[in-house]
């Protein structure tokens, strides 16, 4: 492929949250703890979903559909300051890719019961990978601008 | 946005690599330890880059552009049983979207010098996150199928 040609994905599913709007919206599934939501696999897809039912915690990979305008340099919601795009987790982004870490409750056929959802209603479902320590947890990790909002961490830590 | 429709996104940069194809390349980043490698990000995106320099660790959105063949069910590198594809880290997804956290090393403009590489050279880049442990790290994890690959996993562990 050209390199500078637009790259097409299909939504493969979407999300089904209590949360209908961005405001009060938790900004990450540990400030969404215990909060019930429900991932609907479209059934073209389900039998992408076998063996998953044995993980603890799934990786949603989605389109932030609500994010309409991007910025390189935002102030996010745990600091003052404004810092690049791709030093913040916020959603205004050049492409709006969404990273969530969910815990998987129960799965019954295309659909996945979730909690600690942090995810709008509507949002379309892009990936789901199992969530693995061995591949995702690092060791001496530094959190540059982070490093001194421990008070804010806190809040959206479990 | 109809929910049925095509997401389309544009590479923000793209990957340099000592890996010019994917025989040999690491399955994942703490296979590829100390690997080299660097992420171009294009001039246009190069102020979304502003303070990324503070954080050790980063998450690469990628697009897989080698992946050819979608498959609901595979055979993962690290098991001789298949499972949904939703279950696996492998490439052949239905949207061939990947996610490598990766040590920073330096950022020299829209350079960013990278370490422990598993991608392949000039796969395009989607995103940069920053890795942040109070987001990324999760308790009481149980991996499914690949709780009795222990030895496997060990390989790929740093």
């Amino acid at each position: 492929m050209n390199i500078m040609e637009y790259i097409k994905y299909r939504p493969i599913g979407k999300i089904h949250s209590p949360f209908k709007e961005p405001k009060g919206t938790p900004i990450q599934p540990s400030a969404g703890k215990d909060v019930k939501g429900i991932v609907e696999v479209f059934s073209e897809y389900a039998e992408g979903l076998k063996d998953i039912d044995g993980f603890s915690h799934i990786i949603l990979i989605i389109h932030l559909h609500l994010a309409i305008e991007s910025k390189l340099v935002a102030t996010p919601f745990m600091d003052d300051e404004p810092h690049g795009i791709f030093a913040i987790r916020g959603p205004s982004r050049p492409n709006p890719i969404g990273i969530s870490i969910v815990r998987l409750d129960k799965v019954e056929g295309n659909i996945l019961h979730i909690l600690d959802l942090d995810i709008i209603d509507g949002t379309p479902l892009l990936d789901i990978k199992p969530y693995l320590p061995a591949f995702d947890e690092k060791e001496a990790v530094k959190i540059g601008w982070l490093e001194n909002k421990h008070a804010h961490i806190a809040k959206f830590k479990r």
